[in-house]
């Protein structure tokens, strides 16, 4: 529920009503507006007579969360969410795009990382991707380098000044990730691994969690319910395309009505990946443009060295060139987008 | 198959060869390129041994067409298709955005046909939409004004300058559609009647041809191709959102990434209807924007003077004034997408 | 609405209440029971004061009807729809399953069709199937025998005795299909072509409509209205698969449990189309099987005399020896499941 | 690839031909024919010159193996996987219909749990289901009582001498279930959780893997393919229904033809789950019955003490006595099936 306090209530009837709502067992996100201050508690609502905290000094009033996603949703708190990725880099309406970059798989050739690193940040990416624990669908297929592809990622950063992002993909691997990335990666196909969301929602790092290929709205923003319920509050949506018609043309059909749907229901930021969205090269481009004036808060794109000799997903990633051609068609239509969203 | 004509041939060669073809039985389209002339053959290739052709004078190459869709696919035609609609309105490739714009139906009421129909023109917009016969799933639900909405037409047409789009759903009506209408527009749900695509083919207007809710892009290109296949060359695509995972957000998924796929496999021009694709107010300009910016030649958008009283569709319809905010909007990004697409 | 008569109202009151609203614009649909008389009436109840009618002599009580196919619900008519096809063959719950096969087309080969027919006549088939008119994805690919193809089917009834279905694809061809066919198909595609829908439900034949490909459970039942809309009662549904996740393995997804849903909300007979439903030869058999132990009222089942030549769909065709096989095994299950189906 | 032994090759040839594909890394699968032995090799083939083992005594031919799900595919292995459950009970094609039964959450409630468990193994099921760690699409929902249900299972196994399978949701839970459970499930959810994959592929315990709701059945016999790499052959697999069109009559679409499909191209026997796979208690006994003609080799069917009081699902549950009537009838059909299947 909602526990709506009065403009200008006193810090301590605010901390009263949280310490009598949290001795009932709620779980508690205080939002302090400008005007006035809302408590949102989640929990059984059985557990305690809401008249009594009604009649609490202070309280306004009491409303009922009605969406299923309590903590993700905008009842519980209105204003977007804004994301502090580190290096200065905020992520969130308002605040310019986040762009990450770099090659699907970490793979065993640290200048090719160093390489596709140093252009992308010169191209003005924030964030250098890479997947170190790689889920394949074949077991035949590279796995990732894992311990060793963390490295270097952490060596690229250092060198860089990039912030990196890597997925992982057992609860028990969290600590380790944790100590190389600057954000924790969900992999689509662990959207719904409700151990390793409750996993990440401890850890004390962003989590970007990717739609499940087949998922809806409701179950995405439920997974992300799981994360947030456990404390982290950095929780940034990717979409990254769904399963559909049929794949001659596409890997994926990127839904791009997700981002303002979800900008509508949710205040945690969005971005989209269009390289595993589309699944072809010469559709990341157009997709890249799209999702930036669908209002789309970041974007992660695929770029290798040598797409050509990549471990995975070649097909799917941009060369350094054509990744430097987008970045500067980007930045010119953001600054017209920028007011037009701002409107 | 594909006839290559050597550089510089002269024209009672290429005559030669094509009426040879057609004695043969087969389909031509020429294509007269700035070097060299390029005669797309369609037809049963067993009734002529392709040694006969390939030894007549002038012809350089003789290359099978592989592309299910001869006619629409690019191999019979590389450069962009451009339609001139008339009142001086091209679409295309390179062309300025054309945009649709009017109700969802026509309804009994000419007076708010005019004042949207004057607003929109003002707006920018090119072309006055609106249907007078209506598919409607139930046979419960309001089916139009038949040929007295198709006269109000006309008369928004006479006072505005705007040209006219409608549905027409049988193929014994085509007609008296055409009477009225500047585009006939072919309905998603028609999308493979292939007696109606046979009649459009024979008539002597521009077809729009809407995307079947579950087509995927063969057999939105092969039904594309049955028109084509009449003599009727002006064919515009229309992505207008799939069948996808779930309608609880969104009645359509809106499937972008159709348009810079038709792009590459062919030279049809290709609008998207952010209205149908999305289903929800809210949700139209962010689309329409992402449609532009993904490479569309043009938007067909549905707006009601008055939509809470609209005979259907009304929860998607723009009102006057966001259509004339979001025209606003799209102008600017226009003009910065013009010359990045042009690269 | 839905005028429930009381018990032993004699048969002017009900005359009196059907005149009444007939006067008032209404559809009507009696459903004379063992104890009471149910009338259906179908309009925009605005257009009569329900007082006024619930106040006439003999009526019990007055009910809306909810469901938005009003015609094919059980709300209007509780039991289950029987329609006799000809030839002393009926179809619907609790009579014995009805049969079509035949060829995925009819052929320029009237010998083959006769061999086929006089096969699946003696293995137990009641109905002939065969398309003279064809749907066909490109327009590159065989359309069809028309009028000549009916002329065959008709002789083939002939000689063997079975009835013969075969699909129409335009309102104005209603009347030649009719002069020839014993059931009118509507074809997937077709599913939502009003105007057809329109026509057959004008004609006096039995109508039997495919699901679209991407149609839903209530989509369906709603086409299935708009010919009932138009007077003629004797629709058959049928489920030939739908659009699904990809067609590496099979060409739709056959969805069996729309056999006990349609049985629970309508009181239409379904039937089941194992040889579109999956594309496969090897798939036909179980399939077949399965959709009788779902509880479907007949199947329809492409045979070939050689597949291997078939003009359209040969993949999928049972040689007529397999078909032999396989009818032998329904008819040993329908001896078990009929009277587990009947507690 | 595939090595075919000469027929009668001795026991230390086809022993040399083993280790010599080991020292070079390969893994390997004997299947000892009647006739002959067959020694597959899943590794990479670069490693060995094939020559150098074509030449060896005993070697009559090397195939390659072109399926991408090597182990899981028929190509390694021709004949059917048969799975001793223990307690006698053997899954397979040719073995009764293995029944797996009983209530979706292990409540807090051992006589309820005791009750359903005594009532389906006197109508003929041979395990028990029943969830303790449950994966649930809200945080909000029952999480299940974790160890304590699997000791309620044991209890009831004790009891009834009914087989246990529940899920195991992480990879490091895989022991501690294995202590109590007979047959290891993972779920919809988790099919393509690839450390959880590895770990119960080093289980020595059956595994039933349930398709991901839109999985296509490569990426399902990939999954599979996990399990099997790690040497662990017992893998069951689960068609529970996937996700398709609308969800206004059944929660997924349950996708019978993938019985049929798995057993032309895979080993592996495979059951069928039409408690989710509908979510609709009606719906169950037509789809079980189904399921059954489609050739499934098992059962998994949700059943409660009290359905409306069930934590989880109880609208899909068959109550005690709706589950003993669907036995009798599966019993009956199962009579009739068997020879027809065995034919």
């Amino acid at each position: 529920m909602i526990i709506v306090m009065e403009p200008g209530a006193p810090e301590e009837q605010i901390q009263d009503v949280v310490e009598r709502l949290e001795h009932y067992g709620f779980r508690i996100v205080l939002n302090r507006g400008d005007v006035m201050t809302v408590v949102a508690a989640i929990g059984d609502k059985r557990l305690v007579q809401t008249e009594s905290i009604a009649s609490m000094p202070g309280v306004r009033q009491i409303l009922p969360i009605r969406e299923p996603y309590k903590l993700a949703g905008r009842e519980s708190q209105p204003h977007d969410t804004i994301i502090d990725l580190g290096h200065g880099v905020k992520l969130g309406t308002g605040y310019p795009l986040v762009v990450m970059a770099g090659p699907c798989s970490v793979e065993d050739n640290l200048e090719g990382l160093l390489k596709v690193a140093r252009s992308v940040k010169n191209d003005g990416a924030q964030v250098l991707r890479g997947g170190a624990f790689k889920p394949r669908t074949s077991p035949y297929d590279f796995q990732g380098l894992e311990e060793k592809g963390l490295q270097y990622l952490a060596k690229a950063r250092e060198e860089t000044g990039l912030l990196v992002i890597t997925e992982v993909m057992d609860s028990h691997d969290v600590d380790l990730v944790s100590n190389y990335a600057d954000i924790l990666q969900i992999g689509a196909r662990n959207m719904q691994n409700f151990k390793l969301l409750k996993a990440v929602g401890k850890a004390n790092k962003p989590v970007m969690l990717k739609r499940g290929p087949s998922a809806n709205l409701r179950e995405f923003l439920l997974a992300a319910e799981h994360i947030l319920y456990q404390g982290n509050n950095d929780v940034i949506l990717c979409e990254r395309g769904i399963r559909s018609l049929d794949s001659n043309f596409t890997r994926n059909t990127l839904d791009l009505s997700a981002v303002p749907v979800i900008k509508k229901y949710s205040h945690l930021p969005i971005i989209v990946d269009p390289s595993h969205g589309t699944g072809q090269r010469y559709l990341v481009p157009p997709m890249a443009k799209a999702a930036l004036a669908s209002g789309a808060d970041g974007l992660m794109i695929e770029v290798h060295h040598n797409p050509d000799k990549a471990y995975s997903d070649g097909a799917q990633s941009l060369t350094m060139d054509e990744f430097t051609t987008l970045m500067k068609e980007i930045k010119r239509l953001e600054e017209v987008l920028r007011p037009i969203n701002a409107v």
